[in-house]
């Protein structure tokens, strides 16, 4: 008996479904929503369509499913970096604007900018954001072991998730890596400054 | 004699060089690139195709020089909100992020977004980007009074801007301008004592 043989079904459909969402998401950040379909993502993954579309029925879902995925997948390697918590504070700035500077960052940018103007995306994609949003400031505040019950603290970490997020849009078109570290440093001597 | 007759015909180019500028912005803000076409923004402006394509030749022309055009009215609006040069710092950094929180964001992200998989569009945007961005460094360095010469204060006022990029972002999909208001105020306090 092969390995194949050994899987249970179940665990076979994981298997096609985590193929699925992975190249959903390269998909989206190589060619945009535009280019992004369910046969484009099916034939990347090597799934026959009608596979994909016993996965996912429709396009928003592929795509909305893919980026929650993958953003869940980047949250945890993030914890697992800091496994002690707490570490030093200009490491996990550091980590935290890596989260926005990848293929996830790409690929979720293009589903926002595609949900300005598709309806059917719209409500979908804001509730999927405001979801990983919240966890990403979690995992910030629990990492800098940043204290919220202080005033400002929480309104420190949101601006430095801004910054984040605005140093990943800099990026997007020019690898400007060394000046993103420049920032980066100096955000994280005054956030230091600010949280303790 | 009316008004009309008595403008030169460099004045009318002028003018309806203006209209389909503004209208290209708006056009992109609100459709997308994909939904943005010179015929789109030609009827828009109540401008002739011709006339359109007379005054620009390709569609990358007519976007590039849109996006140009309005940040330059905004960086103007931006200084004249300030005449006098440094002001309350805490309105400066407010006006600042306004900047990315409009039309004139949404249409250049578009464009953005929509040169990363645009060969013809990228470089022509890329270098449009740097134009503006050290622009708006310059003012936000003037507004602030920031002392360039110290270390740190260039991160300093560029990571500010990165998260005035990142807020604009959030405000893609959802209405946070309360989180904003918040987050401003905080960071405003925060760059105040980084910069004295």
């Amino acid at each position: 008996m092969t390995t194949a043989d050994r899987t249970p079904k179940q665990d076979r459909g994981r298997a096609t479904r985590q193929r699925l969402l992975e190249a959903a998401v390269a998909c989206l950040a190589a060619h945009g929503w535009a280019g992004s379909t369910v046969t484009v993502v099916a034939e990347h993954a090597g799934v026959s369509r009608g596979a994909a579309q016993h996965h996912f029925p429709t396009r928003e879902d592929l795509f909305t499913a893919a980026v929650e995925y993958v953003a869940e997948e980047r949250s945890m390697a993030l914890r697992a970096l800091f496994p002690q918590g707490t570490a030093d504070r200009r490491a996990v700035v550091a980590a935290l604007v890596d989260l926005y500077t990848g293929p996830l960052f790409r690929a979720a940018l293009q589903l926002w900018v595609a949900a300005c103007d598709e309806e059917q995306l719209r409500p979908r994609v804001t509730e999927l954001e405001a979801r990983v949003g919240r966890e990403t400031h979690r995992i910030a505040v629990d990492l800098l072991g940043a204290d919220e019950s202080r005033p400002g603290v929480r309104e420190t970490v949101q601006g430095l998730l801004d910054m984040a997020r605005g140093l990943g849009l800099a990026t997007l078109l020019t690898d400007d890596a060394a000046r993103r570290r420049r920032v980066v440093a100096q955000w994280a001597e005054l956030l230091e400054q600010a949280l303790d």
